[in-house]
């Protein structure tokens, strides 16, 4: 099926560029609200899931075993910038364990956020494994290793006995099947597992209520997304759609990103999850979708929606802070 | 009408993302070869253009007063990465019409390639117009004011006789009307006209063959396109797609990029002209697009398709070095 055009980007008094998308809001019980689009086609979930991969280190026992709090349960979920609380944070995490930077196996970047990058250039010669965006769950990784008794060694392998846990708990929270058929290698070298965008969205909504869940389960996901919620500023930073998006309404909204396109957001109070997918893989159109399908969680005229519908439908500004045009999402959204 | 995907990026043995893609190959008459998509949809050519807009610097007779070389009007031509090479030249270009960095109205920004920003961040406090992208157009723009007896002040709007000249230029082209109506502010703040990509095309197939341009146009036309192909890092830089294409057939292929999604390229020797614009804005689909339609140009098995067919369909790495997916043209591409 073709997806419909979702987010139209202007200039002038024309559109120039245009986004198809996929959406899904479900309610508390996984029920449908909105669908838009092909929602049951197989989707990387990429990043968006890290809470979901970061249960093992709390069911496990591992985050208080290593006296975690909120900061460093939100970087076990987080796409970070690099920021250098980030890294410091994740450093703190590996020590916990007594390991460090050199059992990290997601490779090393420079910040993708430019203040931070010029930052970093001024200050390191090169970034390391704790620069990634992903070592806050790459040092939860190895934490629950530790914890576990597993040999970090080779932890981002689909054979590694922590991906089998993880496995096993995405599964659980999405009823979708993962395996190898549906396995690709993410950025930071672990698996990730297409799935449907409608099933990713209901896994959400079960760490949010807990329906379907043992008492473990249920509980550390509360707790995930509750520390999430508490530090956002961990969980992306500075200027970050999800960190901006979870400062909206504190403790009432959890969000967070993927790569090529990916957004997931929840509201917690009622188990409504959003999950949503730019056909083409683009970040400006799926931070527009999921904002402009949050603002409706909350009371029309509210602070709340204005100020999400304003992530949503924003004014594109050229280098001399002229107006030349606009990021808007259309009606298909909501259809 | 619904484009088709020209383009899909893979993850594991599954794929992740699409782009939609408009295609259109003219050959040296303007007479179609490939048509893809609506290629009568008005497009904003962006940056894409900019060998046009240069024109009235070389007619004016501008280049020759201040001695340009091909360095000086390929920098007319390009939007540069800021290396310090593209920097000094627009320096050095104003300089000749006694100005400097103060007469530029292009807004400063960062590099967007990361070595040079790492490069700027710890060699300069912040940049200034220079590093622009567009401060080499702008620095031609500024000396054909100069020499053409216009006051350089507000050379970036509609109504100042700069601008003026390069709409007829552009309209001659092109061969579609400009005006207020199909007008937009680009990056640089500069007007960009919203044409068929058809035209575009056929405009660039003027330019290589002055076919219906006056014998000033025509040679000036030639002279830009020469200058670029002599002198392809300072159309763009170091491991940017313009240069790294003009390198593969010295002298052989013209190729110029545009914002969202835009791409243009040239053979010059036959006039066969290519334009193509990803309906997302997307640039890795617009290069995969507009490299394949060029390796259509040379011989089968020669190093030059091969070299071509490299940069259109690729291996992803990841911070690891994993090949973790491709991106691929699909075959609606040639349809």
């Amino acid at each position: 099926m073709s997806n419909p055009v979702t987010v139209e980007v202007t200039r002038g008094n024309r559109v120039e560029s245009r986004h198809r998308g996929i959406a899904v809001v479900v309610d508390g019980e996984g029920d449908l609200i909105t669908a838009v689009g092909d929602i049951e086609a197989p989707t990387f979930p990429r990043s968006a899931c890290k809470a979901m991969q970061a249960l093992p280190l709390v069911e496990s026992g591992a985050a208080d075993a290593y006296g975690f709090g909120n900061r460093e349960l939100a970087l076990a979920c987080s796409s970070h910038s690099g920021e250098d609380a980030h890294v410091e944070t994740a450093a703190a995490m590996l020590a916990r364990a007594g390991r460090s930077v050199e059992t990290l196996e997601c490779g090393a970047h420079w910040s993708f956020d430019q203040a931070t990058l010029i930052h970093q250039a001024r200050t390191l010669d090169k970034p390391t494994a704790l620069h990634n965006n992903c070592s806050g769950k790459h040092s939860g990784f190895v934490c629950a290793c530790c914890h576990m008794g597993f040999d970090p060694k080779g932890y981002v392998g689909y054979d590694h006995p922590l991906q089998a846990e993880i496995r096993a708990v995405m599964a659980d929270l999405t009823g979708a099947p993962l395996g190898r058929d549906n396995c690709g290698t993410d950025g930071c070298s672990i698996p990730t597992y297409a799935v449907p965008l409608v099933s990713l969205a209901r896994g959400f909504s079960k760490m949010a209520t807990g329906r379907g869940l043992g008492a473990a389960r249920a509980a550390a996901s509360r707790r995930l997304i509750e520390a999430c919620m508490a530090e956002p500023f961990y969980v992306a930073g500075t200027k970050r759609l999800c960190t901006k998006l979870m400062q909206v309404a504190p403790g009432r909204i959890f969000a967070k990103t993927g790569a090529e396109g990916v957004f997931c957001a929840l509201i917690p109070e009622t188990g409504v999850s959003i999950a949503v997918k730019c056909e083409d893989g683009s970040a400006r159109a799926a931070e527009a979708m999921v904002a402009a399908l949050l603002a409706r969680q909350f009371d029309k005229d509210s602070a709340e929606e204005a100020a999400l519908l304003a992530m949503a439908n924003h004014a594109m500004r050229n280098w001399n802070g002229l107006h030349v045009g606009d990021v808007r999402v259309t009606d298909a959204l909501f259809s």
